[in-house]
């Protein structure tokens, strides 16, 4: 563990997303998951598969962020071109990996095994293998840069085998608090306990439940008996509004 | 109508997003009318509640697209940093909006405008507004960026709102066909069909289903005939690979 906590940037690739016809499901696994680890996820961005568009977003992500994480794009397919489009930014070569090969040959039966298939045993030249349990293609790991399938359930598999090559930070502890207040009814108390109490960060998210306004009230900070101490503050916020907290919420660590 | 399509960029601004605490709405909605509107949505990004985070972003996507859509932030809380960060983007003053308080005053009862509600009519100076029949208090657009709340319901009813302000280009219509087979099995038949016709483009997306894998190709073009006659040669693709097409689509358009 490091005391002082690493960042991240993720890159999902795909006109999927932007049309709106995928829905996203990475993005908030990679952000809970980087929370759990203590590392900050600084800024997701969402591009189309364009070469240009990845190679120059690769770069300047790679540069800015610890720990760069891209989802998408490397199937296959006329357009699965992120792992090209990568080599690219490293200038480096994409070539036939031996040892991604032989993990696939183990996965499929030998006569499953096509040339299409085996298309994504080709990786840039010097990157490092990220087990794939789902469906044998492996990610890989390039500099900073961590690519990932997009299909959560094959995205999920391959985060699991790279926690391991991540610097862990303090961990993110989160408490909430949900009421039937509305925001404006919170805002003058809130904003005085957050002013109070810096190393608490306190962020408040309106909600609709059978068309009734209501607001969840989200603590988080790495140091627990602040947060308790904050997480109290704004029950007795709610209790002296006349309101009802309708769920109170501590993380397993706190 | 224009026939040279307009193109937008999105800015999600919100901790909470970020934490995968809430998992974004907004982004697919956006995604799906944009295209309904043959606006291209050509890339989002997701940032967290820092004032020069949104500054920065804000100055870029404006100079860079012909529309911006922010979502997030515009509540009466302390952590609602949006408004005051874009009117700093254009160099303006945020004042109080009479019309603004005068359509909130006729949302709510007048004994419910609280000051605090009433921070909400705080806009930037020049910005024109834009309706929220959900929760009365309005959003608005300065220069080419739209200014909208995180809540979906809310995010909608301004959407709605707003799109008479846009500029629609050519439809983009959009067919698919989803199959049992695998991605690398129509990898190169895929490829061919792609080739010869550039005006559609063809993204084929992996997909699990009780453990299997398959793929939905997904085809789109402005131009109905060319997607009919690219469409029509996935199914014979699939139909000569021995493969299942479990489901054929057409948009209403096509």
């Amino acid at each position: 563990m490091n005391k002082n906590p690493k960042n991240a940037g993720v890159i999902v690739i795909g006109n999927e997303i932007l049309s709106g016809r995928t829905q996203d499901l990475n993005i908030s696994y990679i952000g809970k998951r980087l929370e759990g680890l203590g590392i900050i996820l600084s800024e997701v961005t969402i591009i189309p598969d364009i070469e240009n568009d990845i190679i120059n977003k690769v770069k300047v992500y790679s540069e800015r962020y610890d720990y760069v994480f891209t989802t998408g794009g490397i199937g296959p397919t006329h357009d699965d071109i992120t792992t090209v489009s990568i080599a690219k930014a490293f200038n480096v070569n994409v070539v036939r990996n031996k040892d991604a090969a032989n993990r696939m040959e183990k996965h499929y039966q030998h006569s499953n095994l096509s040339e299409a298939r085996l298309k994504m045993a080709d990786i840039p030249e010097g990157a490092i293998l990220i087990n794939n349990h789902v469906s044998g293609a492996p990610a890989f790991q390039i500099n900073n840069v961590f690519v990932l399938a997009g299909v959560p359930e094959i995205m999920r598999s391959m985060f699991d085998s790279l926690i391991e090559h991540l610097v862990s930070g303090p961990a993110i502890l989160t408490s909430s608090v949900c009421t039937n207040l509305t925001e404006s009814k919170l805002a003058n108390g809130m904003s005085k306990i957050q002013e109070e109490c810096q190393a608490v960060s306190i962020g408040s998210y309106p909600f609709f439940k059978q068309g009734n306004l209501g607001v969840n009230i989200v603590l988080r900070s790495t140091d627990k008996d602040l947060l308790l101490n904050q997480h109290k503050l704004i029950e007795e916020l709610v209790n002296n509004l006349k309101g009802k907290i309708l769920e109170t919420h501590l993380s397993d660590e706190t």
